[in-house]
């Protein structure tokens, strides 16, 4: 089988989770290349050797600047801070590379713009990887909308929330860090709210916020404190471009939420609910139903005809969160074989990064503030 | 026993229920006045008849204006549309009577200020129905904030759907009538949820909302079709006056919705949610709970030591919809005895109005509504 | 409007509840005959004159054991223990009274058998108040399975446990107290569920059961210790007449269960869960719905068109546990009207009375025990 | 590293969901031998090949008799149907080989003896894949009842019900034939229901049932009918030696359930509930609780310090299915190093054969089946 050979910038959660998916892809799904794991790069030396060996990456370098450039790759994989995913983007568009990218794209929709139009004029296959749109309980959803089986669609209610900074004791980490991690909540979790949001329900004409930093101050590691530069928590109201409203509510400040990404969509026939902390499950309410006997259906979404589930264990037997990095790595080759798109691409990442300038700025402002819409 | 001689305006839902519970209060409660059902008024001849007959009211009349005058009458019980609680409290307030008002308090703002100053000045007993605050598990709820174990309170989430107004062949009702009902769902529904917000969370600083009519124009009953003009869904965000955030969500469109009344609470020490539909339970989750069995525990509050809970059955039993009338309206005689203060009351009325018409205005102009703090 | 004469036994959890709904019932539900607390029976000279004092109850003796000859009374109700529901009853018959009953009819089959015949043979309306049978949800599930949207009914799962007991120093109660009671929770809980077993799957043909004692030795009132004398917990199987197959399990030691009366029905086109403790709500699975959206559905059971919901609130107001009384007696007075049978009457609580006699049994030999058909 | 060699038997479901396993392990679990896929054994020549292919085995073979003979092998992983474990597990003990064996050990109690008493007697390490001990919500609860949380235990409910068989007009499988399966849902489903309760409660003194066959004659590919020589269903109860007693409910039967493999466990200080559907959770109640907020806690098993789980994701990322098989085979090359006992073993993969003998003669007696001890 031909093989694509990818190249990872990035040794931590996402690095391990996606050699993982390159490492069994080709077991599970009938793909056109079978991914080689060939060059792995990272900032730290011991720990890059043995993130090499222990997921069998052929190479493995700490010239991460360099892997873009290296002939052999055919993916740069990137799983760093938000901070280097314009460089790292850039130079690989520039080598003619495919990119999945880690979300958010960018650090404003600034850089998110020259990303998403460098890569459209070079040609590449370019992925953004907002993996919850692949859960097969969301592309249900999604089939579901498209059916016309909701009708239209009215209102949507998102919430992503964790505890992970509850402690205020918790050392600043980058993520808490506005000049790596772009911003807070609103980059590491919202911004996947927002996606399935523009996935399920459509494009974001406008949003009204308020932000707040609930710990402003934190410890610093090695000693002394430091300053939050992010938000902790966030609430916004959007309106959609077809006219449905919404919210978002998000923060890291949610006791006894682990993660917590949760929606709720109501159309002119029916609705929908879902929560990712039981993510084989989809709320399914009919108005076709017949009246007496009309509730929110529990969907167990493993059946073999479901998204993506054919590939699994039989029915009831539940898939985890790796799964959905599986679902997205699969149609990234599939793209890859014959330069066709796949979604979500640097074009939403950038309109992601467009939502989450608009929803600090609304914040600080207090005025709605409208998304000027992009061209594709 | 003493008694307490209730007059009603209003025969319809409200004013069964009501009914229901004026009649049976003594047979639960330890009362300081045993309540009279003496008076009963209407509009309608032969509904109000029958209605006095059925709920055992002594006497009844059409001249429903003239009930605050009526010498024998110590409660104005005032069942009606929004746009009468403002003539009928005002006249039961000039006449000194106790006031018990459905919600929402008023029109407007204005109104209910003016509502609020002068029950205050004639030193009646005033009250505003929102009855959500004595279900057992709100209360409970409240005792756990109030002990400190959700440490500071963070975030609000308050939703409150049904979807009574989704099939656009439904004529037009009163309660789609900007000049009867004052607005659509802000009033109907999200008022309770704002004063649930108020009463658990706090007083409430800004506003900011995108508010929709969904279905613009509907058949009117006789014939033709109308204008609908209250909103019929809407979004918003919230300031709080100590520093925590929330998001209000509201509609009359939600498949599937019944009586969604639900809140989640998080605090920096636990968290809260709750559900009306499932009013026996209250969700709990606390970060003092050891760390290997930490989880949102679903109290079912029906123990005889839970708020309210000795009146009623056994552990288990689930009590329901009108039991929160009886608690309410136990609290209220409590206070006429001794002309004690019992909440919400006109003044939480009119802080509620205003919340409504910053949300209104807020939709309209696209900018965060700063709430004035009322005086008390 | 006719009247109908009541006359009550017992003035404690049940005598409450019947009086409540004795003394509402009309003005919910369209009957025959009103309902007269005419004549209130009970022990205790002082707690009688107060519970008739508060629900209104017109006569009051301590001659409970005459009440059956009492010339005005058209109806006995009896809320006594099971021990004086067969001499009660019997003396009501002999007067040709109309009884309705607490639960479980009697000590034993065999007192259940005669009780039976000899209401039949005088021609009165006799019930027993296995009052679950109401609960709208229940009934809702009651004509999903007679619609045959179940198939063929192949496997029941019933539970009733509570944690009434689990703290041993609890003193000895009439309720553990076997020539009181009859049985444990056998009586007290599973009756009710052998009940719902035979409404909605058919007649039981035979049971094999371990029954248990927890705590053989309590406290008793006054000093000392005494002989717990009935089971604590029972686990069952059972085989119907019509081939489906079934578990029983009841227990008053199960911690974090206040009133867990809950089934699984399982047939050959569909499924249904029902839990007391959210006695709102039923949950459906149909083989007929689409494939992709199967899935339990949860169905809020207050709509209008519900069963017995016309009577009370808006959709989405929960009723509570005292309404299944409310549907059982309506139902009553309308079986007195015209002297027509209302199900479970005392031939249903012999059958019930046969199950226990058998689990008993069949705890003690170890054997499958079989119960006999009863002749109508 | 030292390595393991594996020889697997069975190329279908376990077949599949092993050579996965056994492929990733080592990235994910500090081991002190990393297996190596040695040699793969199926029936079928070209699925033999493409699985050997697909998976990595480095060679495959149709002797898969001679498999135990085969001097490189350290590890013989038994994944065929129950009538081969056996046979194949007798030729691996007596080359001494490290057995892992899928589940129910064998046809019935005679043979599950021989195997525990061969494997032992050997001294090799033997494990019978009861995968569900080892999901870390069930290992959460045994550290819970070890600890002594739940105070003594008295009541277990459990039940494992699929919809498999649900179609009439499915074809005959192997697993509704007596002689390959050894029977049905008992074998299939109940066997780990029953391995959980041993686990969890302790060992099994006696059982009483009632066994039915729903669909007696089936399709059989090719044409024609076949006779059904398996049970569809059960429902037993039990008493285990340390007074708990209990019900179990097995079917392939049950509409809308995919993979119910639940139980609830009532102890004298608390109690648990699970369900694998949603096997990230563990609902606990605990008598410890201050008695106005005790309720079931949804516990979320996922953070670093619950078991297993440090090797995973960060908290509230989903673990699926296959987890269960990753954590069993750690801990059983654990076992392999140093040649220590792993549990289950062969001696409980008898108890469990003992429980499915007893079960189907208590079925056909009528009569409650005694489990002799069996020694270890």
């Amino acid at each position: 089988m031909r093989e694509l050979n990818i190249g990872i910038i990035g040794t931590k959660f996402m690095g391990r989770l996606h050699s993982h998916v390159w490492k069994n892809l080709s077991s599970f799904f009938d793909l056109p290349f079978k991914p080689r794991l060939l060059y792995a790069c990272g900032r730290d030396a011991s720990s890059l050797a043995s993130f090499s060996e222990k997921w069998g990456w052929e190479k493995h370098s700490l010239e991460w600047r360099d892997l873009a450039a290296c002939k052999d790759v055919d993916v740069l994989d990137i799983c760093t801070p938000p901070n280097l995913h314009y460089p790292l983007s850039m130079a690989g568009i520039r080598e003619g590379k495919h990119i999945l990218c880690e979300k958010p794209l960018a650090m404003n929709a600034s850089e998110g713009r020259e990303m998403a139009e460098a890569a459209r004029d070079r040609g590449i296959v370019h992925y953004v990887n907002h993996n919850y749109r692949r859960c097969p309980a969301v592309v249900l959803a999604k089939e579901i909308i498209s059916s016309g089986k909701l009708g239209r669609v009215l209102h949507w209610r998102g919430v992503y929330m964790n505890c992970n900074l509850l402690d205020p004791a918790l050392p600043i980490g980058w993520n808490m860090v506005k000049d790596i991690a772009g911003s807070g909540p609103l980059s590491a979790l919202n911004s996947h709210s927002v996606d399935l949001a523009r996935y399920l329900v459509g494009e974001i004409a406008s949003v009204s916020a308020v932000n707040r930093v609930i710990v402003p101050e934190r410890p610093v590691k090695g000693g002394g404190t430091g300053k939050v530069t992010t938000e902790d928590a966030s609430c916004m109201v959007v309106e959609f471009e077809n006219g449905a409203i919404g919210s978002f509510d998000t923060s890291r400040f949610a006791s006894g939420r682990k993660n917590y990404n949760s929606f709720e969509i109501y159309g002119s026939r029916g609705s929908l609910a879902f929560n990712f902390e039981r993510m084989n499950e989809l709320q399914y309410h009919s108005e076709d139903d017949p009246p007496e006997t009309q509730g929110f259906r529990t969907i167990n979404v493993s059946e073999s005809f479901h998204p993506y589930m054919t590939a699994w264990w039989p029915h009831g037997h539940p898939i985890g969160y790796e799964h959905t990095f599986f679902h997205a790595f699969t149609d990234f080759i599939q793209a890859v074989d014959g330069n066709k798109k796949i979604k979500p691409d640097f074009y939403d990442g950038w309109r992601g990064m467009q939502f989450i300038d608009a929803a600090l700025k609304a914040g600080e402002t207090g005025a709605r503030v409208y998304l000027k819409a992009a061209e594709r």
